[in-house]
């Protein structure tokens, strides 16, 4: 998608031995790349968050395990490179998933074939990614076309977190769909949750509408309730970090309590994600591990400080604990409809199955 | 309750025409008192939320009305000076009901009376206050008494927003039962949501558990869902400030996600309110006026900077708009009962009748 007329993609090969990231940590007030040369910047860019969202932390595990082999491409070293990968982030399954893909191709190899089969690997895996948001906009758009008002009203459709292009390669998840309409001239309208406690809809998904022109509107994470009830919310759809095989999705923490209020109010709530979120070894949501990330990030707020530049504040007093869990699971039950790259499905074992029938002949 | 062992109440006469409070927006890193000496200073106070709390608003404009009567306590004055008052924050019921009450005592009364009638009318209304938040700290007591593990394991409770003895003039709302129990040595333990857009949760409630010694945990409004369903909450207790006579009860945004989340979990949620919040006049919930407060409150935030004076960071990019509801309302059926200074009840027209029987002859 474009900021201020130019295209970009969140992250693309930037000459030999380079990978090149949006800094995700320092959005929306400044616009910076880092370039990944290292195993361990990949593992960094993905822990400290500079790269985020299920499908985006996938893409670059890809390349950061291909950066690992440059100078030494031996099983052990690969052993160890996925190691380190799969320990940044423990709740999505893409990233798992991403890494296997590019070890089924790299293992047959010799090893002087392995970096740069990985790096072509990487790449296939973010086209794929673009294809497949792309599918998940067009099947969602028609969802999004059957709350179009006669009255020309807008349609107004609540996020959490940001599963937008920034969260993937492009085009995103969740939002894929609202760029569709968006650009097919209907006049859509998101309530974006600010998604404490790291405000990536403040300030992630708030970025990415308002540098493509989306009408938006960022809201506090406590207000999606009332709208509801008040029947300012025509649907809600949010991305996942991973879904289990009936279909409970695990997403950003709070996303739960708005699947409740929308199964409240009979609201649509959709949640949309390519295959690779899909977490066939699991029956149950609350199996997943939910990662535990640092109190600070509870504690301290950070954004622009009236200086102008990025500065923290901190909002707790200094005698009180603070807790940090990054995702909960929404249960299949409150879940309207499953959006894929290969359409939309109830959210239930059958549902999931419908579209991927390959699945149910293994079983 | 105590700071650092000195006992405080949030408002207090101190002096002729003098009238103290704590400046709440300064808290939990500034510990600093204001002087209200005027109608105006009053209304300052309660509408850029110096002090805040449904009880603590009606002690408030009931000092309020009487110093503006200082000078000139004639009919027109008392007149103008209410409507100044009920002006400033809408959706407290408390409000509406403390310059009622002082209203009806001073409106009989020769003018020359009429001022230190009304200062005595409020300081009636802060010790009323405090005797029935104490006994709603009693009655709540037997509730949390019922939660006690056999395996002395802590009894964890939920809140959201502030509705501790910052809010009124001591004790508190919610947070009275839980001083009780605490007293009574009880291993409580508070779940304290942070509460945006304005963070009371975050600065006061973690701040006056923590002044009185009781262990908590601040987390963000998106988790309380998710320890509910990790079987980590053993009840949620919330303040109001308003409650209809049917049992809706109106509070800080993001209540009635709290409470979704309950009904959902099995997990006992009670509302804690004196009788003056209750509005009679009102059956449903849908009825009350709910307070829009400034964008500001959303894209900035305020809190202690790295050099440690009070600053805010930006949080939202400059493009985009924002919305700020106050309050929501949660229908009486996600309501397991109410606390009053008159016992426990269910939250229905007969439960708060069996309470107040009488309010059933009048009706």
């Amino acid at each position: 998608m474009k900021i201020a007329g130019t295209p970009y993609r969140t992250i693309w090969p930037a000459g030999p031995g380079v990978v090149r990231v949006i800094d995700q940590s320092r959005l929306p007030f400044e616009l910076v790349t880092l370039d990944l040369k290292t195993l361990e910047d990949a593992a960094h860019a993905i822990r400290t968050m500079v790269v985020r969202g299920a499908p985006l932390i996938g893409a670059t595990a890809a390349y950061g395990l291909a950066l690992a082999l440059r100078m030494d491409a031996s099983d052990q070293r690969i052993e160890e490179a996925a190691s380190t990968l799969r320990a940044t982030r423990p709740t999505a399954v893409n990233l798992a998933w991403a890494l296997e893909r590019v070890r089924g191709v790299i293992s047959p190899l010799a090893a002087a074939q392995r970096y740069e089969a990985a790096i072509r690997e990487a790449g296939d895996i973010c086209e794929a990614d673009v294809e497949q948001c792309r599918s998940i906009g067009m099947h969602g758009l028609e969802i999004i076309r059957r709350l179009i008002k006669p009255s020309g009203r807008r349609v107004n459709i609540l996020t959490h977190c940001n599963a937008g292009w920034l969260a993937c390669v492009d085009w995103g998840t969740a939002l894929a769909p609202i760029y569709m309409a968006h650009n097919a001239g209907i006049p859509v309208h998101v309530w974006v949750d600010e998604t404490r406690p790291r405000n990536q809809g403040a300030s992630l998904t708030a970025f990415e509408l308002g540098a493509h022109g989306v009408a938006h509107t960022v809201i506090v994470d406590n207000l999606g309730g009332l709208l509801m009830q008040r029947g300012e919310v025509d649907m809600a759809i949010v991305g996942s970090d991973r879904a289990t095989a009936r279909g409970d999705v695990c997403n950003k923490v709070g996303t739960y309590l708005k699947a409740l209020a929308a199964k409240d109010n009979d609201v649509p709530f959709y949640a949309a994600l390519p295959v690779s979120t899909i977490d066939w070894s699991l029956e149950g949501g609350s199996d997943i591990e939910i990662e535990e990330r640092s109190a600070l990030e509870v504690t301290e707020v950070s954004g622009r400080t009236a200086a102008g530049a990025i500065g923290k504040v901190r909002i707790v007093p200094d005698g009180s604990a603070a807790l940090n869990l990054a995702f909960d699971v929404t249960p299949a039950r409150l879940v309207t409809g499953i959006i894929t790259e290969r359409g939309v499905c109830e959210a239930s074992r059958e549902g999931l199955l419908s579209l991927y029938p390959e699945r149910r002949l293994r079983a």
